[in-house]
Formats: structure tokens, sequence, C-alpha cells
């Protein structure tokens, strides 16, 4: 286990992100001019149902009168190389020329891994394996109904192959969506649990852009503090209040700014949580943010240490207004404070809890040192062992 | 003076952003491949010459070997009108591709001007009057040498008409730079009193932003805050070490951040200071972050009160660590810390001393609310009267 602290000024970086964002009440309307812009012939993508419920669903198919729409319905969480697969199939029998995705993270995933897939002769899966492999793209337009993952306004997809429990990300400029339209009053329908999942996958996401070794990039992370704190202010209350649409909008917003790009830049490193937490849901397929709310304080409290002390009294400081002056006591408080958070979401604090069993854990742990940069570029570096007992800290 | 408080959650908003920007060391090395995409006929537009001395203009020209370069040297501060019709004439003669701005937010801001003119048939000024008449424009490219208006990644351009001495802004999406190089180390050789003026600009960039009316943004304001205290930790810190990495870094993508539309997003509203010290540097041709600093703390102090003292609490504790529990005596505090870091940066604190007479201060009140939007949607409402007495409160 070693602290990485080569790097001490920001680093270069290229910051382009092209996505346009319609944020706020009712901007689904200019839906038929924007999408008319990418194509007539529309691939719908949507999820287990609850835009049907909500109306939602019945305003796009209104709103897309004049387009030829296919749908693909029934993406499910943690989505699938078979659904991808499928939508593969209607975009090329179909000579699709653009797809919409109504959803959440999952949903917008697998839109993107189906546009990549649909101008790609090979397997589909080759592209998650090899992102050079992406040439070209579909595009891909997002109403987007559950705020957690940022895919809204990034370049990823995470895709779970059913086959090899593998949970692998495809990360190419090609897969920015052109459009995301983002409407808080969208999440009012949310159930509380999912509210929360997310809340926990948006601090996550920021921490991970956080907690890397370089302290040169001052503005990036006081801008990533901005996100933490905006969820640690509006997470609860959305779950109490689910049409406020002050703790809404807010959260939207953050989850879209906390994975943009905007909170890495000039840091750079490998994430740390994510990784054991793909390896989770993808031999378990649990809820992505009950997994991570499980594994982060495990792994605070496994890579604090003098090193990396000040990282997490700032944190501690300047996220949940600490006051400790000491940093290894202010760091300790901010495992706590996490913690506390998680639980005030009703989030479980053990694997098993998530139905999780104790009898993989080995194999899980060389499989999430194995797909990610855990080892070689994370905060502090962790192999198959230090791995094993985080996983075996949580049962 | 009314204070402004029709408007409670986070207004509608769209972003879309689509400069892409290289930071960081050497990035430059990019540039034939990048500015090559946007043609092949380039007009070099720059200022004084600085960066004839750095070795700068050297190197551009040697990356731009293979291109045919017109020139377009001598752009001053605060730019003119007369200097965009020469640009525009350059570009309808020798047919132009693309415009190579290589300099701060003067040269760039001719830049984006004459690109939109050499695509207008008629006088540049009415681009100006009319922003709808702004069809197309030529593509603009830069690279940044001093740090501060953010004119590097947003759509806008302030030009001055020496005929009228009107300063007045375009701004249209078709205005956004394509590619922005952003290398800190450009920075190292700024002379002090540039960099703090530089300094004072972004600051009050980011305040415009954050005093409006709307609280429901509160992740904006978090953000604004996190750019604040960039400024607030490491302005001094440029101008004492000009060449620390660090702090150059930090600030040139404050700048960027700061006047990139993420900070105005969801609040709204018309600024404050920046209509009023356009006047008086139209009228005197003062730099343009010494008008700021004078004019910043004495409208603090004539809008604080008991409608506003909250956001003016708010700002004092955030930027600048003030821990007074009451919002008034915070309020008061902040118009205290503004002038402390004006001071620390040198500069000027009344108008005379910048070279402003007090013979023509009605004149140019009426001319700020004339011109701007303080009278009908700054944070608090401003008539000629109340900027008169605010002009009249920094002699």
């Amino acid at each position: 286990m070693t602290f990485w602290k080569e790097v001490e000024d920001m680093n270069n970086f290229a910051f382009h992100v092209p996505t346009d964002i319609r944020f706020g009440r009712d901007q689904i309307q200019c839906l038929p001019e924007e999408l008319g812009k990418l194509g007539k012939k529309i691939l719908l993508v949507y999820g287990g149902g609850s835009i049907r419920k909500t109306g939602l669903y019945d305003r796009i198919r209104s709103l897309l009168q004049d387009f030829e729409v296919y749908e693909l319905p029934g993406i499910e969480p943690n989505p699938k190389l078979s659904s991808v697969e499928k939508g593969r199939e209607i975009c090329r029998e179909k000579k699709i020329d653009a797809i919409l995705a109504v959803g959440g993270g999952s949903v917008i995933d697998a839109s993107k891994h189906i546009a990549a897939a649909a101008c790609y002769e090979g397997a589909p899966w080759d592209l998650v394996l090899d992102r050079s492999l992406v040439k070209d793209a579909l595009p891909v337009a997002v109403v987007l109904t559950i705020c957690a993952t940022g895919s809204e306004m990034n370049s990823g997809a995470v895709i779970t192959n059913e086959n090899t429990s593998e949970k692998l990300e495809i990360n190419t400029p090609l897969l920015y969506p052109r459009l995301s339209i983002c409407d808080p009053t969208y999440l009012y329908t949310l159930p509380a649990k999912q509210t929360a999942a997310g809340c926990v996958d948006i601090l996550s996401h920021a921490m991970e852009q956080y907690f890397q070794p370089n302290d040169g990039a001052y503005i990036t992370d006081a801008l990533s503090e901005a996100v933490m704190k905006t969820v640690v202010r509006y997470a609860k209350k959305a779950m109490e209040e689910p049409e406020d649409y002050e703790a809404r909008s807010n959260l939207m917003w953050a989850s879209t700014i906390g994975l943009n790009h905007l909170l890495t830049v000039g840091k750079g490193g490998a994430w740390s949580v994510h990784p054991m937490e793909h390896v989770v849901s993808a031999f378990y397929d649990i809820t992505h943010g009950v997994g991570l709310a499980i594994l982060t304080p495990a792994w605070m409290e496994y890579v604090l240490s003098e090193g990396t002390a000040h990282r997490f009294a700032r944190f501690a400081r300047e996220v949940f207004g600490v006051t400790e002056p000491d940093d290894m006591r202010a760091a300790c408080l901010s495992v706590e404070k996490v913690r506390d958070f998680n639980r005030s979401l009703g989030m479980p604090e053990h694997l098993l809890e998530a139905g999780v069993p104790d009898d993989r854990l080995e194999e899980m742990a060389s499989e999430a040192v194995r797909t990610s940069g855990l080892s070689t570029r994370a905060y502090v570096k962790l192999g198959k062992e230090d791995v094993l007992k985080i996983f075996a800290s949580c049962r």
C-alpha cells in the first residue's frame, strides 16, 4: 500500500464537453426541434416502465408524432450486454438516425453502447475491451429521470457482461450526448430509496476525483467541495419532501457537474471505491449506490494514514464543517461523518444486509484489481490483499 | 432602490459551451493540427508586442509555417472599433479562414468582433447594437497570455466605440472560441500590476453573478465561492512569485471557469459594477480591473441593507472565512475584506488616483444606467441618482 505523491502541479488537461444541456421545468418542449436536428428515425430506449405511469412516456410520444419511433423498453439497472445487442439489431434493421434515452444512468449507458455498437461490425463487447475500436456512433439524446451517474453530460458508459460477470466502462468522446433535457420535476416520483442511492453515487463520484495525490489543483478541489456540500445539504430533504424543487434541482445539477470532467481536471489518477463496487454489483446485481455506501467508509478507514490525513481533514472541514484543528482527528471524524450521512439516508452498512454473502470475496478482490487502476494509479495503491481486507471489514 | 426578490427557484437555463480547452504546459504544440481543422489562411491578432519579447510570437510563427498568415498587431487595452474595422478589411481582402487571437481579453474580444464583422455587410458597430444581426462568424482560436476576462471560453466581447465613448458588449453563441490554449507559464512575464488587475476582474465576475436575488441555486453559489476563494488565495502570491505554477494555473482556470456560464446558471439578473466601470473606462481609458477595484467596495456599501445582508454575510464567511455569527456585522466585514484584498494588491481606492476627475460623474451615471440593466434587473436596482452617489463616494 503506497501513497502516490509523485505529481504536485496541476496536470495538463483537455476540457471539451459539447453536450447541450436544457435544464429546468418543461424544457422537454424543445424535443421536436432539437431531436429533429439529429434525424427522423428514433430508437426510444427506456427502463421498467415508470415513465408510462408518470405520463412522461405519453408526453414524449406526443411530442414525437412527426418522427418514426421504434422502442427498446426494459433496460435493467446494471444494464446488460444482451440489451445492447437487442438495441443494436433494431438500429441496423430500421436504419435508426438517433437514440433517445429516457431514464437514468442505466438507460443512458445502454443507449451509448448501442450507439457505438450500431456503427461497428464486430461484437459489441469488443468495444468495451478496446475503446479504440469505436470509430463512430449514432447521436444520443437524453431525457433524464434519475440523477446519479452524470452520464447525461459525459462520455462514459458502464455495461455488465452477464456471461462473464464483468462490469466495465467504455469511454470515448464520441459518446457525449448531443442533448440532455434535465427537468427536476421528473425526480418528484422517484422512490426515496432510489433518491438515496443516487445521492450516495453523486457524493462518491466527487470523492473519487477529490481523493487523488495532486494537491496543486486547489480550484478543482474547491469545486468538488461545492458539489459535495450540495449533496450533503439536500439529500435527506429530497427523500423527505420529494417535490421540493430546490432540493431536486440542486441535486440534479450536482450529479451532472459531478461527473462532466470539471471535478477531475488537473488531478487525474484512478478511482478506488467504484472498481470495488462494480465487481460486487456485477456478481450480485445489487444497487450501485448501496454498494458504494457500504464500501466507502471502509475504504476511507483503510487508507487513512499520516500521508493521507491532510486531505481527509480538508474534506471533513470543507464538506461537513468539522472545526477540529488536528488533521488526524479531523480525518477520523470524516469517516464518521460519511457513515452518519449514509445512515441518515437509510443505507445498509454491511454487505450481507445488501444480499452479498462472504464466500466469493477473494474472487471479487482479484477481479477488482485486475479490471482497474487500483494497484497502479489509485490515491492509495491497493493490491488484492488490501481489497480483500476492505471487503472483509464490510461483511 | 429596490431589492429584487421575485424569483426564488433556480431559473431554467441552457448550458452549451463547445470550446475545446487545452490547459497546461506546452499545450501549444497542438496548434498546427487543431488550427488546421479551421483553415489555412489565418489572421494573427495580438497586442502591444510583448509576445515578441517573450518568444511566443516566434514559437507560433514557426508552428504555423505551413499556414498563410496575415497579422493585425497593436490591439489596445479596451479594444477600439477602429481596430475591428482594420481586421475586417484584412479578412475580406485576404479571404481569411480563421482568426488566431494571441493575448488577453482585449485581443480575444477584438478578434471575436472581427470574426462576426467579416461575415456582415453593414457597419461592425451595428452588430454591437443589435446582436441578432450576427448570422455567421469566422472561427476564432485563442492562445491566452493574460487571465482575467474569461473571454477564452465564452461568447461575449466588449468593444469601445471611440467616436461615441460607448463601451458595449456583443454576445452570441457564434462567438465561442473553437479552441483555447491556456498555458499558465505564459503568465510568468506579466507585470505585477496586470496580474493584480486581472485578479480583481476575476473576483468581480464571480461577484456579479453571485450577488443576484435568487437563493435557490445553492450549488451555483457554492461553485462561485470556490472560484472566489481561489482568487483570494493566489492573487498576491502570483504578484510576488510570478513563476509560481500553482498560483498561475489556479488563477488561469479560475478566470476561465469564472465566466463560462457555470457561475450564472439558475441565477440570471443583470450585473452591477461592470456597467458602471465600463462607462468610466470608456470615458477615461483606465485599466478595467483598477476601475472595478475602486467601485466594488463602494457599490457593496451602498446596496448593503437588511434585505441583502444575508448574502453579503454568506460571502464573508465562505470566501473570507469570517466567523462573525450576526449577518449584518458579517456583511459589513465583507466590505472591509474586499477593501483589504484590493489594498494588498496595490490597487488605488479613489477615482482621482486612477486619473478620473469628478467633473463628468453625472454624465457617466446617466450613461451607465442607459446602457445596462442596472435600473431594471440588477441585484439591487439602481437609478442615475444611486450611481452618481456611488461614483461620488469614490472621488
